[in-house]
């Protein structure tokens, strides 16, 4: 299987789905409206909505399904990262090659454009179909737990506190699950979901998606770290020179590389009960750790 | 009726709801926990949360039923003044009579404090229950919408533009009709559909919202310029001097007392359908008015 053509198509898909949920850029506030679209269309991977896709698919269930929960998923991304962006954040000035969103915008605009992009994924899961064991109201609870305060956003602060500061391995990882693995397994859960999969598929995935997302944070951190920000896309070595908590700074690179190939093994294990479909699923978790090594 | 009393009962119960749905300070990570409990217990008068819950008695509905709704548009409302105070919005260092959240947490950690109450307001209203009438989603929906680029964040942002700028009439209706009336709006709409209520009480509460909503924001440009910080427990004289848009600025102080008392009639008149049942909805009106003149 070609996972590169496969997320190629997935994402084109998602990004026209993202395209009439959006309000156009005309619509009044204009600005608010462009910059929506600007911080959405900033040409992101789209990793965790085909992720959510190929969850679905994994299932039995079909695309159309599970596509509100995907673009649900991918506003709630968009968001944290111009949240992040900000100068009261990570202060970063260029995010996938391009100006970040209160580069363009300013600040104030920039928080009101995440503000909008997080209500938005609201909107759009609101329109999700319900299955026959999960109604709409589950859904939308997930999203809420996922991206809250014990987790994206808990893991968003903890984060933001560790700067600096002597980091155990817990509060490492206390940090990782809650900004990087919860959205992961979020759409992967919500992706099993919609195609009406039994509670114990939605625990695999879940399973796998956490891993996933542990490892995919670690290897982020190595690439902050060996990469130049031209082939980033964004600035590398801010890691570093801002004390962020990553794994390269608590455990060096070497044992690094190790856990991310140990907890990608965990999550690739997690998938067994769900057999052959989840083909596609395997390549991206050995397509996510070869972008390194 | 003694209006202010039947307020101050709500109150109560509102924040003894609000104390039971925020996770205590003590949960990690605790200081965004403390900081969304500062936020939101800091003495706000529970205006949208009394009438969501006075427009579900109005439909014969009883409170509890209502709590859910009227809890998170407390926390869509704290979020909204959190993220409005902070330096690259409003720039207020006051509010309620107490430094703002992110004098006292820091700027990263009030954006993200903001974040998370926004992402509460959908948890919390994922717990309310279905009506006949309506389902779990059509109030998510509806906070959505109305909190969403549209309405709230839409009038925030356009709101933000108009600064120094010379502004129409029409540009300062859309202003106040996103960033306050349609929260107060969708409250009594939401505390109608908690009671069940027909669509044509639905609206006719949704209308009086809209009125007495424009009625209040002009009411709060007024005390702006007319009193004190100290009795207005936030920086007074802000407006004019950020060169905000507001009526008095627009219109002039005369022709905006008019038009509160005009907007403010237009919203009881939108009662009538709701008989004696309303009687302390139209209290409530009568009382917002009077608290300036």
């Amino acid at each position: 299987m070609n996972v590169k053509s496969r997320l190629a198509t997935l994402h084109k898909k998602v990004d026209s789905a993202l395209d009439r949920w959006l309000p156009s850029a005309g619509t009044k506030p204009k600005t608010l409206h462009s910059a929506m679209r600007y911080s959405v269309f900033a040409g992101g991977k789209r990793l965790r909505p085909a992720m959510c896709l190929a969850a679905a698919e994994a299932c039995g269930g079909r695309l159309s399904a599970a596509m509100p929960s995907a673009c649900a998923i991918e506003c709630i991304h968009t968001y944290s990262l111009v949240h992040d962006d900000l100068p009261c954040m990570d202060d970063d000035d260029l995010r996938r090659g391009r100006p970040t969103t209160h580069k363009v915008f300013g600040e104030g605009v920039a928080v009101l454009t995440g503000d909008a992009l997080l209500t938005m994924a609201f909107e759009i899961l609101s329109r999700t179909e319900p299955t026959e064991r999960y109604e709409v109201k589950d859904f939308l609870k997930e999203l809420a737990i996922s991206a809250g305060s014990l987790q994206l956003i808990g893991g968003q602060v903890a984060d933001l506190e560790a700067e600096n500061q002597k980091v155990t391995p817990s509060a490492l990882e206390f940090i990782h699950l809650g900004k990087t693995a919860a959205m992961i397994s979020l759409s992967l859960r919500l992706g099993a979901m919609s195609a009406n999969a039994r509670p114990a598929d939605c625990r695999a995935l879940a399973k796998f998606g956490t891993h996933l997302g542990l490892a995919f944070q670690i290897i982020d951190d190595i690439l902050d770290i060996m990469q130049t920000s031209e082939r980033l896309g964004k600035s590398a070595g801010k890691d570093v020179a801002a004390g962020k908590a990553t794994y390269p700074a608590v455990f060096g690179l070497e044992k690094s590389r190790s856990e991310a190939v140990r907890y990608t093994k965990i999550a690739l294990q997690a998938l067994k009960p769900l057999g052959g479909k989840a083909d596609f699923l395997r390549g991206i978790g050995d397509y996510l750790l070869e972008r390194e090594f």
